[in-house]
């Protein structure tokens, strides 16, 4: 049965294009491993790339793009919005198919094992293989950024890192992790009131008290009020439930969902469980997909 | 890019099981064609096998059913409820990714021709697949079955085979087309009164000016009224349009749905397009769903 991973590698880079475009290069080319996108941006002075494939071939390639961004990065000498403390910054490992959470936490430490070896770098595991539960949180690893932690890695021992060595080079820190596939998932309603969209994302977020793995915000987008979602685990809190949750608040208010959009990716199972939930498919097996039938060289084997 | 396509050949057999596997042994253990199904239907005397893959490895395997099929069954004693003219009676060849309905009707005249020149079978091409407008109906085609077909075919004109000899001998004749893939799609009220599935079946079918890609049977499943449909095309009539109207229309009769279901297998872009409808993603981009990105081999020369 083939394994599929997915890899989110967040490089501290987002001006210079011949930089960009040499550590996707890096990632590249790797049998079995594809990148299937890069979006930079420059005042984060930041890039994010989307690998997919088998578990090793992308384990390699994402080393190789870990190295290369350690080679032309200098974190010395970075400046942009966003926190960061490494020229690989942040590298989670996610589940595609027939892959568990579990089997990435186990890909992850073995990845951080390897650059803290290898290339020197001091690794963090964070999230789902987080080694030390302080560090389930990557904000809290990343606290004080690269100046900050490069202070406090070598005589902290709450801060020593997971792999490698307990000091900073110009490539800085990196954390290794393994999550769920994010679902970024923004609901749009009739009204240009902003208040309207905050007062429906508070009800929705976990942290108001609202579904468990929902994060959610008000926001104004050409002049119309949306609901901005993370659906950080779909398993656990499905699409249509944030929907519908979002429906029922704003009928309360007076307003409609106009639309809603997906940002970049989503795993068809995402989207599957929501068909499934509106038809009343009770019964629905994936094996009924067709698609879900064939094996890659489409012989009889499975 | 690679294509796809379905073949569910109908075969004149659903009793005996040495014949059976004998056909689909003649399939299966063609590189890039794969059985995914058989299900056979004693009382019909019938078995329909599907097969998917790449095109010409699922026109190899399926012509090498057909002939042990006309090897194995005799139509002069073949007994059944089920109309048949022949021992491969239909041979249906379904689009499912990357391939248009005209692709696969061109496939089902190139394999009707070899079928009628080295199998010596009269074939006749049917829907999509149809050189004689009078034959894109395949009841048309298979009026007075195998033993009044054998007494018109070498007289009557209008009978004559688009390919192969017009005459029957013990395999009989072959049906060969293609077709939209159909969805089995039942739909199941709160009640026992099968009065009720019959009234909604007329509102929803076309032929008593319902949808137009809908045919429905209202029937009772287990002491439940059941709304039975076959959606021929469910890009022109979605799931969720025949399943709203049978909403509104059991509304209107006092009862609810309690569940669907999905008979068989389904391809994931009408499940998709569920999604889309129910969520509001109205600019939802199919390269959205991550595993529509992946390419074969995993390597990035999409």
């Amino acid at each position: 049965v083939k394994q599929i991973v997915q890899c989110v590698p967040n490089f501290s880079e987002g001006r210079r294009k011949d930089v960009i475009d040499s550590i996707v290069a890096a990632m590249s080319g790797t049998p079995g491993a594809q990148v299937l996108d890069t979006q930079s941006d420059p005042d984060h002075n930041r890039s994010v790339v989307t690998l997919v494939g088998a578990p090793q071939p992308v384990m390699g390639a994402v080393f190789h793009g870990i190295a290369k961004a350690a080679e032309l990065i200098d974190m010395r000498h970075h400046r942009g919005t966003h926190p960061r403390m490494g020229a690989a910054d942040v590298v989670p490992l996610v589940p595609v198919r027939n892959v568990t959470l579990d089997d990435c936490a186990a890909l992850a430490r073995q990845l951080g094992d390897r650059v803290g070896t290898e290339l020197g770098i001091p690794v963090y595991l964070y999230e789902s293989a987080a080694i030390r539960p302080d560090r389930r949180n990557l904000a809290d690893i990343r606290r004080g950024e690269y100046e900050g932690l490069s202070k406090e890695i070598a005589t902290d021992p709450d801060r020593f890192p997971d792999f490698g060595p307990p000091s900073m080079g110009a490539a800085g820190a990196t954390a290794i992790g393994a999550r769920f596939p994010l679902v970024a998932f923004n609901v749009y309603l009739n009204t240009s009131d902003i208040a309207t969209a905050k007062t429906i994302a508070r009800a929705v977020r976990y942290s108001s008290g609202g579904l468990r793995c929902v994060k959610a915000l008000g926001m104004l987008v050409e002049g119309q009020a949306q609901v901005s979602m993370n659906l950080t685990n779909y398993r656990v809190t499905p699409i249509h439930r944030a929907l519908e949750l979002i429906r029922a608040e704003a009928d309360r208010l007076g307003v409609t969902v106009t639309r809603s959009e997906v940002v970049g990716l989503v795993p068809a199972e995402a989207l599957l469980d929501a068909a499934k939930f509106y038809l009343q498919l009770h019964d629905f097996h994936p094996d009924q997909v067709l698609e879900n039938r064939l094996t890659d060289d489409g012989s009889d084997d499975e």
